[in-house]
């Protein structure tokens, strides 16, 4: 028999892993250096809570997992990180605001998976939940930003907002309630062409005259279109500036398919590589009211893990260290040596008691970057062979200088 | 309305989350150090592999949340991190073995929540692939130990083996196939008394000499009791000695309730606090086969963060620095500043335009350990005024010398 993942999820074997860890450090670095601090909240969330009218919305809903525990309780897998985040803010009436915090996490979103999308992905969010100010949302993007440069993606940021999106609507006369419906159509013009998305829209019974008025605003020059919202959008300019963020723009056919962005929305992609967005947000400043009684305004970017994994080509690998025996007899010494590093370096030894040309070959197929081999002559003289494993140059090496000799070796390296 | 959490489920909130972060930063640098290397595993796993016989067992299987997803596939939230890893080994042929893996992820299992334990809950696994060699055991407590050592937790490891219990059944006569279930119920001697289990084992059909001479024997002191498996754990004494590991002990009465362990098994606890194992685990040499054609023995060990998290009182804090702005005028001055010193330490600043005094009780509330406020005349000085929040004292800096002040007033603090 066979036997396979659920579809849509995947195994990160350590190479994989090691690579996505160096991800999640170098993000996790960043936002606390901008002040977020981390809060963890469960994959688990009550259906009430996810399904809340003005969340999500409907196309989300469908692609949430969904179940009953034991006692019949209604449950789902969370399908962001933003959700939870206002439940947990109205929850907790007396957290000091501004309140920025960060979350690392696991969601799940039946959609498909052809694409290379995961139904089980990894996102990593920042949001500034109490601020109204547009620099909150300049703070969240140079913050991401920086994140991004730092692991050498070469990114744009393009940005827009829901305020200008909602006036254009508003000026080509589409309804209130038809325009999450219109925007959901608009939020696929970085997937399916502009042909497609009028096609979609026409099916969805609005007249071409007003199609046509929708996509001759949206592609009109920022400085040109006076709308609602624009005065934020220019003021947003200027603080991603300040903050040495150069690389965005400005672009009216942005949408976001969630149902609860009220202003400035944004979306990151990548310059080399054509996979979609590898970050998302904006402001929702009516999604915390929905559980609080109170009006709480927020803001928040959600960084794709998986997006960044496909796209980063290069990291710093992890040098590790095999500690090989020439026969039984010297055991006890190379543990000795194995705990004297152990304390510095990334060591492993053999379990099996295999010859020394076996642990070799183990050695180089699990690519360890410096192999010591302890012999029983050497340790007379109080020393090991340390063994390059990618140039094959062998030292010998003074036990009592091997720490320090290790630790410029693999500085060099 | 009132929200809350699906029962048996928790938010950390920014506090709870360091010191978890420091729990896991500190046991994934020592499982690194041990040459364990990292792999992830989805949370979900197909029904078919969770429920597969030999695997967890009938006890763990009621407990594991379970659903049919959009296609109708049976699909499971994993309740450990081992079942998934033989799934892993199967699909991975090619592994240069012995195989060093370490885990740290959410688990689910749908229990009894009165005493403190969660349904969703974070483990950190090791285990090691294709040893037989109780040497690769010592190796995996060794970790744990060394784990929990630099988190200065005070903790009793326990010792005992399938093998022996296996021999005391086969001594007392019990058949093979009620092992397991007399198994556990010797498992909850550590949560209720001899007597219950006693009690327990009488009402499973058990006569009162069968369950009287099992007391008799799994009391016994283990240099007299003459079983199989004895040899293989005094050779694990002795390597755990070789390790510098002595806080150990064998104990014939410890079980572990998982179906799959064939060999040593162990569990540790903690000596300040009656809160149940934090780590347990054991040798498992079939359950590889079970999804694999091939028979690879194995053995690990889990850490309940949970449990850890609920031990450990002290850890170090961040320390983390507000910029405070006197005025709106200095706006840019003190966002300069801001960015120049987030290349190093964790820094926030006011995002309301805040009065100075009311940034000050946000500082405060937020106990960031240092506030620097930017103002007009001290601007004109090229200096800033430093403020140490729990001390109250006040230094004014030149803002050239700020970075290095803080480094060293930082590593003072």
């Amino acid at each position: 028999m066979r036997y396979e993942n659920v579809k849509g999820t995947k195994d990160f074997n350590p190479e994989e892993m090691e690579k996505r860890q160096y991800i999640i450090d170098v993000i996790r670095k960043t936002f606390e250096e901008f002040g977020f601090v981390e809060i963890d909240t469960p994959c688990l969330e009550k259906w009430e809570i996810l399904s809340k009218k003005g969340t999500g919305g409907e196309g989300i809903l469908e692609e949430t997992y969904k179940f009953e525990d034991k006692s019949k309780a209604l449950i789902g897998l969370r399908y962001d990180l933003t959700v939870p985040l206002a439940r947990f803010v109205a929850m907790n009436k007396k957290l000091p605001l501004p309140f920025k915090r960060y979350q690392i996490g696991k969601v799940w979103r039946y959609g498909d998976v052809s694409k290379g999308r995961l139904r089980e992905f990894l996102q990593a969010d920042i949001d500034i939940v109490g601020a109204e100010s547009i620099l909150a949302d300049a703070e969240v993007l140079a913050c991401a930003s920086f994140a991004l440069r730092k692991l050498k993606i070469d990114f744009l940021i393009r940005i827009n907002s829901r305020k200008v999106l909602n006036s254009i609507m508003k000026k080509v006369g589409i309804k209130n309630e038809f325009v999450n419906d219109v925007l959901r159509s608009i939020d696929k013009l970085d997937k399916i062409s502009e042909d497609e998305v009028k096609k979609e829209l026409f099916s969805k019974g609005f007249s071409r005259d007003v199609i046509e008025n929708i996509f001759e605003m949206i592609k009109s020059n920022p400085n040109e279109l006076k709308v609602d919202g624009i005065d934020e959008l220019n003021k947003l300019s200027e603080y991603l500036k300040l903050f040495d963020v150069k690389n965005f723009k400005i672009d009216f056919s942005l949408a976001r398919g969630l149902d609860y962005y009220t202003g400035p929305i944004f979306e990151i992609v990548s310059k080399n590589k054509n996979i979609g967005s590898i970050a998302g947000g904006g402001r929702y400043d009516n999604l915390i009211e929905l559980f609080s009684s109170e009006k709480i305004p927020a803001t928040g970017i959600s960084l794709g893990i998986e997006r960044i994994f496909e796209i980063l080509s290069d990291y710093p690998k992890k040098k590790r260290i095999f500690v090989a025996l020439s026969n039984e007899d010297v055991f006890e010494d190379a543990i000795k040596i194995v705990k004297m590093l152990r304390e510095k370096f990334y060591v492993d030894y053999d379990l099996k008691g295999r010859k020394l040309s076996k642990q070799m070959e183990y050695a180089n197929a699990r690519k360890f970057s410096i192999v010591i081999i302890v012999g029983k002559r050497d340790l007379e003289n109080k020393e090991v062979t340390v063994r390059d494993m990618e140039s094959g140059e062998e030292k010998k090496i003074k036990i009592e200088n091997l720490e320090s000799f290790l630790e410029g070796y693999l500085e060099l390296v």
